[in-house]
């Protein structure tokens, strides 16, 4: 299959309904965080995160002071979340492995950059969900790192059918989704 | 296998280093939730944690106000989280479907409550890891029911061997466990 362009990939990937973003996270994959300052974008691997309300959809989420990406989140107090299937894991360590304080990740890794609606980072076409979140509580961050985000929009790739996602379990360890089951549940 | 009793599985399971605590919820499993009140344990199920920091492990997680532990734990400051196998699903379905408030789940669903060290609400012995927490951040308790615990003290049952979790999909759909994968990570 040849590589598809930003064009191509924009023309895929339909809007969803905000109502159902929590389904995506509440499951704990390792997402990408991207970030855009002064025109450039940056990505990071996240495992820190977590649903906070259904709709509008909140989520929380640990950036450390550390990463290159910190600065630009909380001046710019934008980003877009990414959720890669398994078949992205090896890059997902890479972006990982490497700082965008030192390389331009969305160039060394060959990945997509697709306008978002709402927000100046972009969406990564490569994924198969794409959130556009804004940071709406800073209280928690000097303490813990701790951004609460909201969802503006959220994006899905339908040609990406059940991906699975993967889930870091320390030192680059990662479980990969196995079967679904499904059980009589009255839990939303 | 005949049924073990609280003191034989309170002999099996072994404490944890707390600094292999983040190892256990970052790969975003559903987990029970377990508060005492009045000499009277009651278990939750939980979805919405993360992890904040490694060491001493600081957990986020979100308690709503609708259920009926919220007040227990918002009084007592100390819970139990208690992370299931998958064969426990049906038991952890079961838990999240009924309240504390009108039957006591542990003799519903005979789950066998074991002391804790340095809290009061019992680990659940069925459970391949138990971590006791104590409340040490209610900033965000009255906006989004988030709370910030402190692990203080954390077991494993070294007889469950790669144990698979589940991890919750919205509406009773869980995804197990599938394969582990290894790749070459600077990430902790």
């Amino acid at each position: 299959m040849r590589p598809r362009s930003a064009r191509e990939r924009a023309a895929i990937i339909r809007e969803l309904p905000l109502s159902k973003v929590y389904q995506l996270l509440e499951p704990g994959p390792v997402v990408l965080l991207t970030t855009a300052r002064k025109g450039l974008a940056n990505v990071m691997a996240m495992s820190w995160h977590m649903m906070v309300e259904f709709e509008p959809p909140l989520i929380a989420c640990i950036v450390s002071s550390a990463d290159y990406s910190f600065a630009a989140l909380k001046a710019t107090r934008e980003c877009v979340i990414s959720i890669p299937a398994w078949k992205l894991a090896r890059k997902v360590v890479q972006i990982g492995n490497s700082s965008g304080r030192t390389i331009d990740k969305f160039k060394a890794f060959g990945l997509t950059p697709v306008s978002a609606k709402r927000v100046k980072p972009p969406l990564v076409a490569e994924c198969f969900a794409n959130l556009e979140c804004k940071v709406v509580d800073t209280r928690l961050v000097n303490t813990y790192n701790l951004f609460i985000l909201e969802v503006l929009a959220a994006w899905k790739d339908p040609t990406q059918k059940s991906p699975k996602t993967i889930h870091h379990c320390g030192y680059g360890t990662f479980v990969v989704d196995g079967k679904a089951i499904k059980l009589k549940s009255k839990m939303r």
